[in-house]
């Protein structure tokens, strides 16, 4: 028998963790009785006067929010990350190691609107929230090692509020993915002479089974390791973009675009507001800004839960924390469906 | 300012997969406005004609399961892993890995009853679901170079039937996790000695901060450096038990009262039917059964989701998965309340 990659179970490896994900495209067949989401619909209200994240409205701390117009900046009020707090003792066991963790926590809204969304706003409102994000990251970068833009869209990632939103959160450290996803970076360099992914996305663009959506200045893929099931990498083609702030004026709409496309390919898949969470990887920054950058390229990573339609969804659990992470459909088959979809229109605009 | 774990943020490191976890016990204040968990109940009928786990019930695929009174074992009607597929062809290209996959996945009932758990089994059911595993261990682990025993518990964790029972899934490769905890174990072997899970064991009995259950052969502790809010680690205080089958009759005993203690307090600490996922891991079997495991001792592992109540989960998500894991209140504060909690009668007793 031949080996058939949409029938027959394999393991692929993510060259970017050193890890293997095992695809069981036959197990898509499973029937379903578990857990099922709470479709997100897009029909909130545009304004709450109760949502801490609304303009005008005052937060939990006293703290009024301004009547903001486009995007509206502040620190998370029940941040993870401190800026000043004392560094646990050193511990030569081991077993008990701790180390010290410094770093800020912002909440950035992209719009005065409960009810839209990224695929829902205009391509001039997505360059707005770029360049917000850049502002952001020119100030934080200076003084932290890692600046990590992120966003958790819907209630099945955790999501605590709908008014959209991303948050950023800064650390005195190199977080472990970001620790493990610059080593494995430097040691392609270092063995090819080649940014690993400047050579994955001249790969991507000559075998095309894994294409999304391109324009001149991005490539979005379901990258060959994808583990969730519709996970996509967004990635800059050129390599010297190593950061969010090394985008010029044209590749700030370039990537307006390409998100604008892609979330609405996401939105028109189960017809639903399409939960995620997705974040930028860049070069490290702080007092790591001066190191060689040479083996990395701007890129974000977007992880959707959602497996079969807008209910049923992929859990991550058992077998996959245990051992190694598993997917049903093969990366092939959800680039295919993802691009075939319309992302020019949202489904909302139909009904 | 002197540090106090319980109050300042810092890191922890976790020596069997390399990974630092983010503790900030501060944000246990903040609000939850997002999604909530249907609390499980167990007010399931004993009997469902309709769940394909039953005893006496046709599954899908026309077969019929026997009258079974105890426990029930058989293979997965949609497995991730089938015996018998064609191996991916070998590439040399760095970026586009693929390697073979072969496997079976089995599901065990643990009792005829769907409205049964662990925890409401008495000790003697439970061993007989311990040796029950040690049967299939014994059988599967002659083929295959990992058989992991895993049960996800609660629709929280994506389990699919209500009715009480756990999947063994059998590979001929050593997954991912596996690979990192065997590497970890056998350099910290290399360099002390010493199994690093004797010595860890050791050190916990001695420091007593973070015990949840222990009896003669095992210990149950919040490890220093848990990620979800209570998971926990059994341990075997005998580094000689490698694997499950190395059980004699009196720790098999000894852990259907462990298994029972741990999950009466985890179904009392929020009166509910606790969700998990919990798995054991011990020393490679199949083709590395010869290998040299005396770096390994038999353990599980049990991620539970909740937070802080019934219906508030913990979400591994945005920065989670971009950056590192992050949890809240600290590993001592959970263990102080598994601890204190009844482990010998169930909430339910009471109802
Ligand atoms: O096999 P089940 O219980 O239907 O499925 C559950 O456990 C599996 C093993 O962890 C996961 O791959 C699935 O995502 C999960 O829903
Ligand atoms: O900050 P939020 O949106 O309230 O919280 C969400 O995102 C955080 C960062 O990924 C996670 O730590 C939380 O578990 C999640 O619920």
């Amino acid at each position: 028998m031949d080996f058939v990659a949409t029938e027959h179970q394999h393991q692929r490896f993510n060259p970017l963790t050193g890890q293997w994900i095992l695809v069981s495209p036959h197990r898509m067949l499973r029937p379903w009785s578990g857990q099922q989401e709470a479709p997100q619909k897009n029909d909130l209200p545009e304004f709450d006067p109760k949502n801490p994240l609304c303009p005008g409205v005052v937060r939990q701390n006293g703290e009024k929010n301004p009547n903001y117009e486009s995007t509206f900046v502040f620190t998370n009020d029940f941040p993870a990350l401190l800026e000043d707090v004392p560094i646990p003792p050193a511990s030569d066991d081991p077993l008990f190691q701790t180390r010290g963790a410094r770093g800020t926590c912002r909440v950035m809204c992209f719009h005065p609107k409960s009810n839209k969304t990224l695929p829902t706003l205009t391509p001039k409102e997505i360059e707005t929230v770029i360049e917000a994000w850049i502002k952001e990251f020119n100030e934080l970068s200076k003084k932290y090692t890692w600046v990590q833009i992120f966003e958790n869209k819907g209630a099945a990632m955790g999501c605590s509020n709908p008014h959209p939103h991303c948050q950023i959160w800064s650390c005195s450290f190199l977080p472990s993915e970001a620790e493990t996803k610059d080593r494995n970076l430097r040691e392609y360099f270092k063995k090819h002479g080649r940014p690993l992914l400047e050579d994955y996305v001249k790969k991507e663009l000559v075998k095309r089974e894994r294409i999304v959506v391109e324009n001149e200045d991005f490539l979005v893929v379901v990258p060959f390791w994808a583990c969730w099931p519709f996970e996509t990498l967004l990635l800059a083609r050129d390599s010297k973009i190593k950061r969010i702030n090394d985008l010029n004026a044209s590749q700030v709409r370039n990537l307006a675009l390409v998100i604008k496309e892609l979330t609405i390919k996401y939105d028109n898949l189960f017809n639903c507001s399409f939960p995620y969470s997705m974040g930028f990887h860049g070069a490290p920054t702080g007092e790591l800004a001066d190191n060689d950058a040479s083996h990395w390229t701007f890129h974000a990573i977007y992880y959707p839960p959602l497996l079969r339609s807008a209910s049923v969804r992929k859990f991550m659990v058992g077998f996959e924390l245990l051992c190694q992470s598993q997917r049903d459909l093969t990366p092939e088959q959800a680039a295919e469906r993802l691009r075939n979809l319309d992302g020019k229109k949202h489904y909302s605009e139909n009904e």
